[in-house]
Protein backbone atom coordinates (compact mmCIF):
# COMPACT_ATOMS: atom_id res chain seq x y z
CA UNK A 1 0.00 0.00 0.00
CA UNK A 2 1.84 3.42 -1.05
CA UNK A 3 0.11 6.90 -0.64
CA UNK A 4 0.70 9.19 -2.83
CA UNK A 5 -1.39 12.29 -1.53
CA UNK A 6 -2.76 13.55 2.03
CA UNK A 7 -5.24 16.64 2.21
CA UNK A 8 -7.48 17.53 4.98
CA UNK A 9 -10.71 19.64 4.74
CA UNK A 10 -13.90 19.95 6.94
CA UNK A 11 -11.96 17.98 10.06
CA UNK A 12 -11.17 15.28 7.46
CA UNK A 13 -8.15 13.66 6.45
CA UNK A 14 -8.31 12.41 2.60
CA UNK A 15 -5.24 10.30 1.52
CA UNK A 16 -5.06 8.59 -1.35
CA UNK A 17 -3.06 5.62 -2.55
CA UNK A 18 -2.35 2.74 -4.65
CA UNK A 19 -2.38 -0.92 -3.81
CA UNK A 20 -0.62 -3.77 -5.77
CA UNK A 21 -2.49 -7.05 -6.26
CA UNK A 22 -2.96 -9.61 -8.48
CA UNK A 23 -4.97 -8.02 -11.22
CA UNK A 24 -2.48 -4.90 -10.70
CA UNK A 25 -2.41 -1.72 -8.96
CA UNK A 26 -5.57 -0.32 -7.51
CA UNK A 27 -6.01 3.38 -7.04
CA UNK A 28 -8.05 4.02 -3.61
CA UNK A 29 -8.90 6.83 -1.00
CA UNK A 30 -9.31 6.49 2.54
CA UNK A 31 -10.93 9.13 4.81
CA UNK A 32 -10.43 9.69 8.26
CA UNK A 33 -10.75 12.07 10.79
CA UNK A 34 -7.86 14.77 11.69
CA UNK A 35 -5.36 13.52 13.91
CA UNK A 36 -7.60 10.00 14.48
CA UNK A 37 -5.30 7.70 16.54
CA UNK A 38 -6.22 3.85 17.43
CA UNK A 39 -9.04 1.29 15.84
CA UNK A 40 -12.02 2.51 14.71
CA UNK A 41 -15.37 0.86 12.88
CA UNK A 42 -14.14 1.10 9.22
CA UNK A 43 -16.97 1.60 6.11
CA UNK A 44 -16.10 0.06 2.57
CA UNK A 45 -17.86 2.07 -0.28
CA UNK A 46 -18.51 0.69 -3.59
CA UNK A 47 -19.18 3.13 -6.53
CA UNK A 48 -22.00 2.86 -8.85
CA UNK A 49 -21.63 1.67 -12.58
CA UNK A 50 -19.83 4.01 -14.76
CA UNK A 51 -18.64 6.11 -11.95
CA UNK A 52 -15.29 6.20 -9.77
CA UNK A 53 -13.95 6.06 -6.20
CA UNK A 54 -14.04 10.01 -6.10
CA UNK A 55 -17.76 10.30 -7.66
CA UNK A 56 -19.25 13.63 -5.72
CA UNK A 57 -21.82 12.05 -3.93
CA UNK A 58 -19.67 9.48 -2.80
CA UNK A 59 -17.35 12.23 -1.17
CA UNK A 60 -19.84 13.97 0.11
CA UNK A 61 -21.24 10.78 2.25
CA UNK A 62 -17.66 9.82 2.81
CA UNK A 63 -16.81 13.21 4.89
CA UNK A 64 -20.15 12.92 6.55
CA UNK A 65 -19.31 9.19 8.09
CA UNK A 66 -16.21 10.44 8.79
CA UNK A 67 -16.78 14.05 10.43
CA UNK A 68 -19.52 12.84 12.47
CA UNK A 69 -19.31 9.12 13.36
CA UNK A 70 -15.23 9.53 13.82
CA UNK A 71 -15.35 6.07 11.08
CA UNK A 72 -12.84 5.34 9.10
CA UNK A 73 -14.27 5.11 5.34
CA UNK A 74 -12.36 3.83 2.05
CA UNK A 75 -13.41 3.24 -1.94
CA UNK A 76 -11.99 2.30 -4.66
CA UNK A 77 -12.32 2.04 -8.08
CA UNK A 78 -13.82 -0.30 -9.67
CA UNK A 79 -12.28 -3.25 -11.75
CA UNK A 80 -12.53 -1.07 -15.38
CA UNK A 81 -13.44 1.89 -13.15
CA UNK A 82 -11.94 5.10 -13.12
CA UNK A 83 -8.44 5.32 -13.50
CA UNK A 84 -8.30 1.67 -14.45
CA UNK A 85 -8.16 -0.06 -17.70
CA UNK A 86 -11.30 -2.21 -18.90
CA UNK A 87 -11.17 -5.92 -20.36
CA UNK A 88 -11.97 -6.83 -23.23
CA UNK A 89 -14.89 -8.64 -21.92
CA UNK A 90 -16.32 -5.86 -20.42
CA UNK A 91 -16.00 -3.24 -23.32
CA UNK A 92 -18.07 -6.16 -25.40
CA UNK A 93 -20.54 -6.12 -22.85
CA UNK A 94 -20.67 -2.33 -22.23
CA UNK A 95 -21.05 -1.90 -25.91
CA UNK A 96 -23.95 -4.30 -26.11
CA UNK A 97 -25.78 -2.45 -23.31
CA UNK A 98 -25.39 0.62 -25.59
CA UNK A 99 -26.74 -0.94 -28.32
CA UNK A 100 -29.65 -2.27 -26.67
CA UNK A 101 -30.36 0.77 -25.02
CA UNK A 102 -30.92 2.31 -28.08
CA UNK A 103 -33.30 -0.30 -29.61
CA UNK A 104 -35.35 -0.83 -26.32
CA UNK A 105 -33.32 -4.65 -25.97
CA UNK A 106 -33.58 -6.60 -22.72
CA UNK A 107 -30.76 -4.90 -20.27
CA UNK A 108 -30.86 -7.30 -17.46
CA UNK A 109 -28.99 -10.38 -18.78
CA UNK A 110 -26.16 -8.01 -19.54
CA UNK A 111 -26.01 -6.16 -16.21
CA UNK A 112 -26.07 -9.47 -14.84
CA UNK A 113 -23.13 -11.07 -16.84
CA UNK A 114 -21.27 -7.29 -16.05
CA UNK A 115 -21.69 -7.54 -12.65
CA UNK A 116 -20.84 -11.19 -12.36
CA UNK A 117 -17.54 -10.70 -14.24
CA UNK A 118 -16.88 -7.86 -12.44
CA UNK A 119 -16.93 -9.19 -8.72
CA UNK A 120 -15.10 -12.33 -9.95
CA UNK A 121 -12.48 -9.22 -9.36
CA UNK A 122 -13.65 -7.03 -6.87
CA UNK A 123 -13.95 -9.40 -4.01
CA UNK A 124 -10.97 -10.65 -3.47
CA UNK A 125 -9.28 -7.08 -4.54
CA UNK A 126 -12.29 -5.10 -1.53
CA UNK A 127 -10.81 -8.42 0.90
CA UNK A 128 -7.45 -6.83 0.33
CA UNK A 129 -8.03 -3.57 0.56
CA UNK A 130 -9.67 -4.17 4.03
CA UNK A 131 -6.78 -6.65 4.91
CA UNK A 132 -4.19 -3.32 4.04
CA UNK A 133 -6.05 -0.35 5.45
CA UNK A 134 -7.02 -2.05 9.24
CA UNK A 135 -3.34 -2.39 9.43
CA UNK A 136 -2.60 1.32 9.62
CA UNK A 137 -2.22 2.80 12.94
CA UNK A 138 -5.29 5.22 12.80
CA UNK A 139 -7.74 2.55 11.53
CA UNK A 140 -7.20 -0.97 12.92
CA UNK A 141 -8.58 -4.11 13.09
CA UNK A 142 -12.72 -2.70 13.85
CA UNK A 143 -16.18 -3.59 12.89
CA UNK A 144 -17.05 -3.16 8.88
CA UNK A 145 -19.26 -1.90 7.28
CA UNK A 146 -20.36 -1.80 3.74
CA UNK A 147 -22.82 0.62 1.65
CA UNK A 148 -23.09 0.40 -2.00
CA UNK A 149 -25.50 1.66 -4.69
CA UNK A 150 -26.64 0.16 -8.15
CA UNK A 151 -23.52 -1.94 -9.28
CA UNK A 152 -22.24 -1.24 -5.47
CA UNK A 153 -24.84 -3.42 -4.30
CA UNK A 154 -24.43 -5.58 -7.32
CA UNK A 155 -20.61 -6.22 -6.19
CA UNK A 156 -21.62 -5.63 -2.67
CA UNK A 157 -23.57 -8.25 -2.04
CA UNK A 158 -20.63 -11.43 -3.35
CA UNK A 159 -18.37 -9.36 -0.89
CA UNK A 160 -20.82 -9.03 1.87
CA UNK A 161 -21.72 -12.65 1.68
CA UNK A 162 -17.86 -13.81 1.45
CA UNK A 163 -16.37 -10.82 4.18
CA UNK A 164 -17.15 -11.79 7.72
CA UNK A 165 -15.72 -9.09 9.03
CA UNK A 166 -18.79 -6.92 7.51
CA UNK A 167 -20.95 -6.55 10.11
CA UNK A 168 -23.71 -3.73 8.78
CA UNK A 169 -24.34 -2.67 5.11
CA UNK A 170 -26.34 -0.22 3.02
CA UNK A 171 -27.54 -1.41 0.16
CA UNK A 172 -30.00 -0.79 -2.71
CA UNK A 173 -31.27 -0.19 -6.27
CA UNK A 174 -30.28 -3.17 -7.89
CA UNK A 175 -32.34 -6.77 -8.61
CA UNK A 176 -32.56 -9.84 -7.92
CA UNK A 177 -30.81 -11.51 -11.23
CA UNK A 178 -27.32 -10.12 -10.32
CA UNK A 179 -27.46 -11.20 -6.79
CA UNK A 180 -29.76 -13.81 -5.12
CA UNK A 181 -27.94 -16.69 -4.56
CA UNK A 182 -25.21 -14.41 -2.02
CA UNK A 183 -28.12 -12.47 -1.00
CA UNK A 184 -29.38 -15.63 0.80
CA UNK A 185 -25.93 -16.18 2.45
CA UNK A 186 -25.97 -12.62 4.43
CA UNK A 187 -27.41 -12.67 7.59
CA UNK A 188 -25.77 -8.86 9.08
CA UNK A 189 -28.54 -5.90 9.64
CA UNK A 190 -29.11 -4.34 5.88
CA UNK A 191 -30.79 -0.98 5.15
CA UNK A 192 -31.84 -1.65 1.86
CA UNK A 193 -32.94 1.58 -0.18
CA UNK A 194 -35.38 1.61 -3.30
CA UNK A 195 -36.27 4.15 -5.73
CA UNK A 196 -40.40 3.93 -6.78
CA UNK A 197 -39.84 4.75 -9.87
CA UNK A 198 -36.47 3.36 -10.90
CA UNK A 199 -36.07 3.53 -14.58
CA UNK A 200 -33.26 0.71 -14.70
CA UNK A 201 -34.61 -1.77 -11.91
CA UNK A 202 -37.85 -3.05 -11.93
CA UNK A 203 -39.61 -2.54 -8.97
CA UNK A 204 -40.29 -6.62 -8.56
CA UNK A 205 -36.73 -7.63 -9.24
CA UNK A 206 -35.93 -4.57 -6.50
CA UNK A 207 -38.48 -6.31 -3.80
CA UNK A 208 -37.53 -10.05 -4.79
CA UNK A 209 -33.84 -8.83 -3.62
CA UNK A 210 -35.04 -7.40 -0.39
CA UNK A 211 -36.36 -10.76 0.09
CA UNK A 212 -33.63 -13.07 -0.98
CA UNK A 213 -31.56 -11.55 1.86
CA UNK A 214 -31.38 -14.41 5.11
CA UNK A 215 -31.08 -10.92 7.44
CA UNK A 216 -32.96 -11.02 10.70
CA UNK A 217 -32.89 -6.91 10.78
CA UNK A 218 -33.43 -5.29 7.28
CA UNK A 219 -35.17 -2.63 6.72
CA UNK A 220 -36.57 -1.59 3.22
CA UNK A 221 -36.30 2.20 2.41
CA UNK A 222 -38.41 3.33 -0.75
CA UNK A 223 -38.81 6.48 -2.15
CA UNK A 224 -40.62 8.43 -5.15
CA UNK A 225 -38.22 9.17 -7.63
CA UNK A 226 -35.98 7.50 -10.56
CA UNK A 227 -32.73 5.61 -10.29
CA UNK A 228 -30.31 8.61 -8.87
CA UNK A 229 -32.95 10.63 -7.11
CA UNK A 230 -32.57 9.31 -3.44
CA UNK A 231 -33.61 11.84 -1.38
CA UNK A 232 -31.20 13.90 1.05
CA UNK A 233 -32.35 12.41 4.36
CA UNK A 234 -31.64 9.23 3.56
CA UNK A 235 -28.14 9.77 4.06
CA UNK A 236 -28.73 10.65 7.20
CA UNK A 237 -30.73 7.15 8.42
CA UNK A 238 -26.99 5.72 6.78
CA UNK A 239 -24.83 7.57 9.40
CA UNK A 240 -27.56 6.82 12.08
CA UNK A 241 -27.47 3.35 10.74
CA UNK A 242 -23.93 2.81 10.77
CA UNK A 243 -23.76 4.48 14.28
CA UNK A 244 -26.32 1.90 15.77
CA UNK A 245 -24.48 -1.43 14.42
CA UNK A 246 -20.58 -0.54 14.52
CA UNK A 247 -20.31 2.57 16.85
CA UNK B 1 -64.20 19.89 26.59
CA UNK B 2 -63.88 18.81 30.09
CA UNK B 3 -60.92 17.75 31.88
CA UNK B 4 -61.64 14.75 34.12
CA UNK B 5 -57.94 14.12 35.65
CA UNK B 6 -54.44 15.34 35.34
CA UNK B 7 -51.07 13.03 36.32
CA UNK B 8 -47.74 14.03 35.46
CA UNK B 9 -44.75 11.19 34.78
CA UNK B 10 -41.79 11.34 32.97
CA UNK B 11 -41.27 14.98 32.46
CA UNK B 12 -44.89 14.69 31.07
CA UNK B 13 -48.54 15.69 31.77
CA UNK B 14 -51.02 13.32 31.15
CA UNK B 15 -54.52 14.59 31.24
CA UNK B 16 -58.05 12.75 30.15
CA UNK B 17 -60.79 14.76 29.12
CA UNK B 18 -63.91 14.06 27.17
CA UNK B 19 -65.07 16.32 24.61
CA UNK B 20 -69.02 16.34 23.84
CA UNK B 21 -69.92 16.27 20.15
CA UNK B 22 -72.91 15.19 17.98
CA UNK B 23 -72.64 11.49 18.12
CA UNK B 24 -71.90 11.48 22.20
CA UNK B 25 -69.51 11.78 24.55
CA UNK B 26 -65.31 11.60 23.18
CA UNK B 27 -63.28 10.45 25.74
CA UNK B 28 -59.53 11.05 24.94
CA UNK B 29 -56.36 12.34 26.41
CA UNK B 30 -53.74 14.99 26.05
CA UNK B 31 -50.12 14.87 26.83
CA UNK B 32 -48.12 17.58 26.93
CA UNK B 33 -44.71 18.71 28.32
CA UNK B 34 -44.82 19.82 32.23
CA UNK B 35 -45.30 23.19 32.65
CA UNK B 36 -45.80 23.74 28.50
CA UNK B 37 -47.01 27.10 27.87
CA UNK B 38 -47.49 28.38 24.23
CA UNK B 39 -47.74 26.93 21.18
CA UNK B 40 -46.47 23.35 19.88
CA UNK B 41 -47.11 21.03 17.24
CA UNK B 42 -49.61 18.70 17.81
CA UNK B 43 -50.06 15.11 16.90
CA UNK B 44 -53.43 13.39 16.89
CA UNK B 45 -52.82 9.05 17.20
CA UNK B 46 -55.21 6.50 15.97
CA UNK B 47 -55.54 3.51 17.79
CA UNK B 48 -55.55 0.22 16.32
CA UNK B 49 -58.99 -1.76 15.84
CA UNK B 50 -60.24 -3.48 18.91
CA UNK B 51 -57.47 -1.48 20.87
CA UNK B 52 -58.10 2.79 23.13
CA UNK B 53 -56.26 5.56 23.83
CA UNK B 54 -54.60 4.14 26.29
CA UNK B 55 -52.79 1.30 24.92
CA UNK B 56 -49.57 0.99 25.93
CA UNK B 57 -47.47 1.24 22.77
CA UNK B 58 -49.36 4.51 22.45
CA UNK B 59 -48.75 6.10 25.42
CA UNK B 60 -45.00 5.14 25.52
CA UNK B 61 -45.02 6.80 22.34
CA UNK B 62 -47.23 9.81 23.22
CA UNK B 63 -44.47 10.18 26.45
CA UNK B 64 -41.58 10.00 24.04
CA UNK B 65 -42.72 12.43 21.73
CA UNK B 66 -43.69 15.11 24.30
CA UNK B 67 -40.47 14.33 26.27
CA UNK B 68 -38.06 14.46 23.80
CA UNK B 69 -39.60 16.98 20.52
CA UNK B 70 -41.66 19.37 23.08
CA UNK B 71 -44.86 18.23 21.18
CA UNK B 72 -48.49 18.03 22.62
CA UNK B 73 -50.02 14.42 21.65
CA UNK B 74 -53.92 13.40 22.00
CA UNK B 75 -55.56 10.27 21.33
CA UNK B 76 -59.28 9.65 21.28
CA UNK B 77 -61.44 6.70 21.68
CA UNK B 78 -62.56 5.53 17.76
CA UNK B 79 -65.91 5.26 17.63
CA UNK B 80 -67.34 1.47 19.03
CA UNK B 81 -63.80 1.67 20.71
CA UNK B 82 -62.15 1.81 24.46
CA UNK B 83 -64.91 3.34 26.79
CA UNK B 84 -67.55 3.96 23.65
CA UNK B 85 -70.45 2.26 23.23
CA UNK B 86 -70.19 -0.46 19.79
CA UNK B 87 -73.63 0.71 16.94
CA UNK B 88 -75.84 -2.51 15.86
CA UNK B 89 -73.80 -2.44 12.21
CA UNK B 90 -70.91 -2.20 13.83
CA UNK B 91 -71.39 -5.41 16.24
CA UNK B 92 -72.73 -7.06 12.72
CA UNK B 93 -69.75 -6.20 11.16
CA UNK B 94 -67.15 -7.65 13.78
CA UNK B 95 -69.43 -11.09 14.46
CA UNK B 96 -68.49 -11.68 10.48
CA UNK B 97 -65.53 -11.24 10.97
CA UNK B 98 -65.03 -13.41 13.92
CA UNK B 99 -67.03 -16.39 11.69
CA UNK B 100 -64.74 -15.41 8.49
CA UNK B 101 -61.76 -15.73 10.49
CA UNK B 102 -62.62 -19.29 11.85
CA UNK B 103 -63.99 -20.38 8.20
CA UNK B 104 -60.83 -19.23 6.71
CA UNK B 105 -62.83 -16.26 4.72
CA UNK B 106 -62.06 -13.42 2.90
CA UNK B 107 -61.94 -10.92 5.55
CA UNK B 108 -60.68 -8.33 3.06
CA UNK B 109 -63.94 -6.36 2.26
CA UNK B 110 -65.23 -6.74 6.12
CA UNK B 111 -62.56 -4.88 6.84
CA UNK B 112 -63.23 -2.10 4.35
CA UNK B 113 -66.79 -1.78 5.67
CA UNK B 114 -65.87 -1.42 9.11
CA UNK B 115 -63.25 1.21 8.32
CA UNK B 116 -66.12 3.35 5.88
CA UNK B 117 -68.42 3.10 8.51
CA UNK B 118 -66.01 4.23 11.77
CA UNK B 119 -64.33 6.79 9.39
CA UNK B 120 -67.89 8.64 8.67
CA UNK B 121 -68.14 9.40 12.64
CA UNK B 122 -64.15 9.46 12.96
CA UNK B 123 -63.39 12.16 10.93
CA UNK B 124 -65.69 14.58 11.89
CA UNK B 125 -64.83 13.80 15.69
CA UNK B 126 -61.14 14.13 15.11
CA UNK B 127 -61.44 17.58 13.50
CA UNK B 128 -63.01 18.66 16.50
CA UNK B 129 -61.12 17.39 19.01
CA UNK B 130 -57.76 19.51 17.16
CA UNK B 131 -60.40 22.19 17.12
CA UNK B 132 -61.13 22.04 20.76
CA UNK B 133 -56.94 20.92 21.83
CA UNK B 134 -55.46 23.95 19.84
CA UNK B 135 -57.65 26.52 22.35
CA UNK B 136 -55.66 25.48 25.12
CA UNK B 137 -52.90 27.87 26.15
CA UNK B 138 -50.39 25.07 26.01
CA UNK B 139 -51.26 23.69 22.66
CA UNK B 140 -52.08 26.67 20.37
CA UNK B 141 -52.65 26.74 16.59
CA UNK B 142 -49.71 25.00 15.77
CA UNK B 143 -48.75 22.49 12.50
CA UNK B 144 -50.43 19.10 12.91
CA UNK B 145 -49.13 15.43 13.04
CA UNK B 146 -50.79 12.04 12.57
CA UNK B 147 -49.84 8.93 13.66
CA UNK B 148 -52.11 6.27 12.92
CA UNK B 149 -51.40 1.97 12.06
CA UNK B 150 -53.53 -0.69 10.76
CA UNK B 151 -57.49 0.81 11.52
CA UNK B 152 -55.45 3.80 12.73
CA UNK B 153 -54.43 4.32 9.26
CA UNK B 154 -58.04 3.19 7.82
CA UNK B 155 -59.01 6.37 9.79
CA UNK B 156 -56.61 8.46 9.27
CA UNK B 157 -56.22 8.36 5.78
CA UNK B 158 -59.83 10.00 5.04
CA UNK B 159 -58.65 12.14 8.13
CA UNK B 160 -55.92 13.65 6.21
CA UNK B 161 -57.51 13.48 2.81
CA UNK B 162 -60.22 16.23 4.99
CA UNK B 163 -58.13 18.13 6.91
CA UNK B 164 -55.48 20.64 5.70
CA UNK B 165 -54.29 21.50 9.46
CA UNK B 166 -52.32 17.72 9.02
CA UNK B 167 -48.95 18.82 7.83
CA UNK B 168 -47.26 15.22 8.46
CA UNK B 169 -48.14 12.00 8.61
CA UNK B 170 -47.05 8.58 9.97
CA UNK B 171 -49.19 5.74 8.34
CA UNK B 172 -49.00 2.29 8.04
CA UNK B 173 -49.80 -1.69 8.20
CA UNK B 174 -52.97 -0.84 6.23
CA UNK B 175 -54.17 -1.96 2.18
CA UNK B 176 -55.17 0.11 -0.38
CA UNK B 177 -58.78 -1.41 -0.13
CA UNK B 178 -60.21 0.46 2.28
CA UNK B 179 -58.95 4.20 1.17
CA UNK B 180 -57.59 4.76 -1.75
CA UNK B 181 -59.58 6.96 -2.99
CA UNK B 182 -58.47 9.27 -0.11
CA UNK B 183 -54.99 8.60 -0.47
CA UNK B 184 -54.91 10.10 -3.74
CA UNK B 185 -56.23 13.49 -2.32
CA UNK B 186 -53.23 13.55 0.37
CA UNK B 187 -49.86 15.47 -0.43
CA UNK B 188 -47.87 15.88 2.69
CA UNK B 189 -44.87 13.92 3.89
CA UNK B 190 -45.58 10.73 4.95
CA UNK B 191 -43.55 7.96 6.55
CA UNK B 192 -45.47 4.40 5.42
CA UNK B 193 -44.74 1.34 7.53
CA UNK B 194 -45.03 -2.26 5.89
CA UNK B 195 -44.75 -5.05 7.75
CA UNK B 196 -42.94 -7.57 5.22
CA UNK B 197 -44.97 -10.54 6.39
CA UNK B 198 -47.57 -9.32 7.79
CA UNK B 199 -50.76 -11.90 8.17
CA UNK B 200 -53.64 -9.27 7.51
CA UNK B 201 -52.56 -7.22 5.07
CA UNK B 202 -51.58 -8.49 1.57
CA UNK B 203 -47.88 -7.10 1.12
CA UNK B 204 -49.53 -6.11 -2.72
CA UNK B 205 -52.55 -4.02 -1.20
CA UNK B 206 -49.99 -2.14 1.40
CA UNK B 207 -47.59 -1.33 -1.51
CA UNK B 208 -50.65 0.01 -3.57
CA UNK B 209 -51.88 2.21 -1.10
CA UNK B 210 -48.08 3.53 -0.70
CA UNK B 211 -48.47 4.12 -4.37
CA UNK B 212 -52.10 5.83 -4.34
CA UNK B 213 -50.60 9.11 -2.17
CA UNK B 214 -50.10 12.01 -3.78
CA UNK B 215 -47.11 12.86 -2.07
CA UNK B 216 -44.06 13.68 -3.79
CA UNK B 217 -42.27 13.52 -0.53
CA UNK B 218 -42.88 9.86 1.19
CA UNK B 219 -40.94 7.42 2.61
CA UNK B 220 -42.24 2.87 2.65
CA UNK B 221 -40.16 1.14 5.57
CA UNK B 222 -40.10 -2.24 5.38
CA UNK B 223 -39.20 -4.78 7.82
CA UNK B 224 -39.54 -8.25 8.18
CA UNK B 225 -42.51 -9.82 10.94
CA UNK B 226 -46.04 -9.93 11.40
CA UNK B 227 -48.37 -7.47 11.93
CA UNK B 228 -48.18 -6.22 15.59
CA UNK B 229 -44.03 -6.48 15.37
CA UNK B 230 -42.71 -3.10 14.19
CA UNK B 231 -38.93 -3.07 14.88
CA UNK B 232 -38.49 -0.83 18.05
CA UNK B 233 -36.09 2.04 16.09
CA UNK B 234 -38.90 2.66 13.59
CA UNK B 235 -40.20 4.73 16.75
CA UNK B 236 -36.94 6.78 16.77
CA UNK B 237 -37.39 7.14 13.02
CA UNK B 238 -40.92 8.56 13.26
CA UNK B 239 -39.45 11.26 15.97
CA UNK B 240 -37.12 12.09 13.78
CA UNK B 241 -39.57 12.75 10.69
CA UNK B 242 -42.02 14.49 12.65
CA UNK B 243 -39.10 16.95 14.33
CA UNK B 244 -38.45 17.21 10.63
CA UNK B 245 -41.70 18.52 9.34
CA UNK B 246 -43.48 20.03 12.50
CA UNK B 247 -40.23 20.88 14.96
Amino acid sequence: MRFTSRTSYDGVTEQLFTLSFTFGEIPGVLWTPDGAAGTRPLILMGHGGGRHKQAPDGVARALRLSAECGFAVVAVDAPGHGDRPRSEEQHRIIAEMRTRAQTGGELTPLVTALHTLLAGQAVPEWRAVVDAVQELDHVGPGPVGYWGMSMGCGLGVPFIAAEPRVRAAVLGLNGAETSAEAAAQITVPLEFLVQWDDEMVPRAASLALFDAFASTEKTLHANPGRHGEIPAFELDSTLRFFTRHLG
